[in-house]
Formats: structure tokens, C-alpha cells, sequence
């Protein structure tokens, strides 16, 4: 298993909605600066990383989120965050979200490292995952250390 | 199955990240109001249906997505949308997303009809699906029909 | 006075706040929006604008709102937007909101067309508008027609 | 002058747009933030302000932002927060917001305590500022101390 960063979001009047919890597009975008954190703590802030290794960012294959319970505005929410696995181009982070302990909802999110398309500007194309970064996520590549 | 209904939306160049595609949680976004659509084409518009029901809103419990090609500023997406399973208490709204026919991603969201719990406020209860719903879904219940 | 053009947005339930109406953020977004439109109107898409100029974006100098009434989910708000004045380096859009004829809110922002300083990368830094911009504003230039 | 609060913001990938800073109507989201934090320093969090004056938020009359410079990705922005007058029924809030001294934008609030209209459900009605409220804000009322 990877190592594990934690970032903390207290929930704002605007991250809510008429029913007064969180508008769950909000909790992808938490994930989001959640995977960036991650990366931080790991290796090097993420513009960092776009630039040593030549890519537009790690864009999204598939994102998930199953949700227990609500939250509300002023409360505050611990976001563990973890790479847990990666094949060859792609690589999971696994978001659980924590309130007193309480679990709140779970996420994942699969990545690749992504580089525009030469011959088709509407597509991203996957790179092979950079040693560097698979030694950061400290497993030795596809099948594991 | 049920009836399908078709939301169109434009890439405005807030939605887009600095890379210059559509920042992945506007997706989820996009598909709520999808879903809020789709209910108003088969039956009413949500604030109605909430009065009618006695209920806070039609929380999720889970949602996903596959992405494929990403989108740009000026870009027109399609999203198809339509309720494709469910059970006593929850529902799955499928979403397709084309341009020019072209795949770009494709999401469910379970949702369920939800009231604050009264023992416990930080917490939303489900409630059995009203039959009207059910109907409208063109789902006989939880069996199909 | 330069040309107009009108865009449409219908409130969607992630717009709305606790409250049950529009979070007002949400408002800039739109005249963002609505800036765009008019610019695609009057001259062309917004990506091909900055290619043509080689700027990265037209910037804000300024930006305000004066708010009359709210608007709730599912309401259809008019955005009616305007080029009302520039100078050499700077121009004003006007946005005026309404729906079925009241008037909902009115904002301005005042924008240049921007370059990163080639000297500090943490500055922008405005351009004289091109001709062919003021043409298309219907102002001949920072002394009107 | 009314006491201060010190918000800080550390800018995320998804607050910023195609052109790599931030979006501008996030620095409006910022603000309403930042309104929140200083309320909460001041007298109590806005959901408790909500119940006891029997209110429903406190709706923007006004908002307005000056930009001097743009923010990216991982910088970290202080946001100083201030009433800085009122009327009977209106408070200003100024947002200064720096980063290491530098100054990137100012800001401002204009606000009201707000009620539904019990003759017409489309428009907010402003109470008179609790006097509560004034004494928290460290400003007697319209004519000050």
C-alpha cells in the first residue's frame, strides 16, 4: 500500500445546496485538491510534475464516490488519501472521508499521466507512469514491490 | 427501460481547468441537472415533487464515471439520461455523453428519496419510492415491470 | 452604444444555496459566460480571439453587481449583455438581468486584453485593444465614434 | 472601523481557468467565505445567526471586486475581512486580499439581513440590523459610535 496524505475542508454556505448539505459535485473537487495534496507530499507540487515529465496533467479515467452521510456548512471533514494500486499507465487514489470518525462517503479516482494526442487534438494519450513517480507512490510498478 | 431525455451544454471557459478541459467535477454537476430534467420531463418539476413527496431532495448514493475524450471551451455535450434500475428505495439514473455521436463519457448515479432522519440529524433516511414515481419511471418497482 | 447580445440561463438546483436561492458567485459566472457570447456575436469564439491576439485571456480589472431580487431553481434569467465603454487599454461590459421583464440584477466588468509580463510572470499585463476589437465593439476607440 | 479576520485560501487546479489563474467568481466565493469566518469571530457561526435573528441569510445587496494581479495554482492567499460601515438596515464588508505583502485584489460586500416577503415569495425584505449584531461589529449603528 502507498503512503497516505490527509487534508482537512471545512464546508462553506456555498458548498452547500436547498437541502442544506453538500452539492456532491463538490466532494469530486475536494478529491481533486486531495490527489494534488497526495502528490505534494509525495514527490513535488503538481506544476512541478507536469513540467519534469512533459505532460498536461493526470487526467481521469473513472471517478467514483459512494456516500453514507451528509455534511453541512461549518462542518469539518478529514479526507484520507492513498495511491493503492497502478497498472502500467494508470494508477488508483482510494479518498476516504471522515468526520469525528464517522464515515462519511469513500471515493476513488483513476488516473493516467496525459499528453494531447499528436495526430487527434480531442484525445489524451496515456504515458507509460514515470519510475519516479511509481517509486513516490511506493509501489515498484504494475505488479507491485 | 425508461424514457430518456436529452440535456445539452455548452463548454463555458469556466468549466474548463488549466489545461483547457472541462475540470472532471462539472461532470457531476451536469449530470445532477440531468437527472433534475429528466424528472421534470417525466412527472414535475424537483421543488414540486419535493412538496408532494415530504422529502429534502433525491440525495445520492453513489456515483460513477468512465471518461474517454475530454471536452473544450465552445464544446456542445449531450447527455442522455434515464432511469435505468431500481429497488424498494433507490433508482439509477444512467448518462451518455456524446458530441457528434462521439462517446466522451458515461456516469450512474443512485440516488434515493431522502428525509432528515428525526433521531438523528446528521443523517437522511430513505424513503420507499412513491408509487407515482415509480409509475413515471415507467419501473413497475422493484421487479420492473 | 455597441451591440448586444442576450444569453439565457435556467437555475439549476446545484446553483442555489441553503438558502434556496442563487448563490451569488454563481452571477459572475454567468456574466463571464455572457462575455463570451457577445464576443462570439460581435467577432468570433473566444480561443480563436486570444490566438488571433496573442493574449491569454481578457482579463478582469474590475468586476460589480447591484442585486434586486433573487432567483430560485428552475427560473429562466435573461442576461442582456453590453460593450457600454473603453479606453485605450480597457473595456466595460454591462450585464442586465431580468426575468419576464423584472429586473433581477445589474453588473459590469471591466476587462483588458492580457499578456503575461515578459519581466514578472506574476503580473498580467494589458495590451492596447486591437482595432479590430473596438471595430466590433461599435466604439471607434477610447474617444467613441 | 469593526474588528478584523484573517481567511486563508491556498488556490487549487480547479479554481483556475484555461489561462492558469483564478477564475474570477471564485474570488466571490472567497469573499462570502471570508464574510462567514469574520461573523463567526466576531459573535457567532451563521447558522446560529440564522435562528435567532429568524432569518434567512444575509443577501448581498452589493458585491464588487478591484484585480491587481492574478493567483495561480498552490499559492496561498490571506484574505483580511472587515465591516467597514452600516446603515439601519445594510453592512459593509471590505475584503483585502495579499499574498506575502503584495496586494492582489480588494473586495466588497454590501449585505442585509434577510427575510422572505410574506407578500411576494420572490423578492427578500431587509429587517433593521440587530442591535446584537451592531455591537459585534464594533460599530453603534447608522451614525457609528
Amino acid at each position: 500500500m502507498g503512503k497516505t496524505s490527509v487534508t482537512r475542508v471545512t464546508v462553506q454556505w456555498g458548498d452547500c445546496d436547498p437541502a442544506a448539505i453538500v452539492f456532491y459535485p463538490n466532494y469530486f473537487y475536494w478529491f481533486d485538491s486531495a490527489t494534488h495534496a497526495l502528490f505534494e507530499s509525495l514527490l513535488a507540487p503538481k506544476q512541478e510534475l507536469l513540467q519534469r515529465f512533459g505532460i498536461m496533467g493526470f487526467p481521469l479515467a473513472e471517478a467514483s464516490a459512494r456516500f453514507m452521510r451528509p455534511s453541512r456548512m461549518g462542518q469539518t471533514i478529514e479526507i484520507e488519501s492513498e495511491i493503492v494500486s497502478c497498472t502500467e499507465k494508470r494508477f488508483t487514489v482510494a479518498h476516504r472521508c471522515t468526520r469525528d470518525g464517522d464515515l462519511l462517503l469513500e471515493g476513488q479516482e483513476v488516473r493516467f499521466a496525459g499528453r494531447l494526442d499528436p495526430q487527434d487534438s480531442q484525445r489524451l494519450r496515456a504515458i507509460a507512469l514515470p519510475p519516479e513517480l511509481l517509486a513516490a507512490f511506493g509501489l515498484a510498478g504494475p505488479d507491485g514491490p
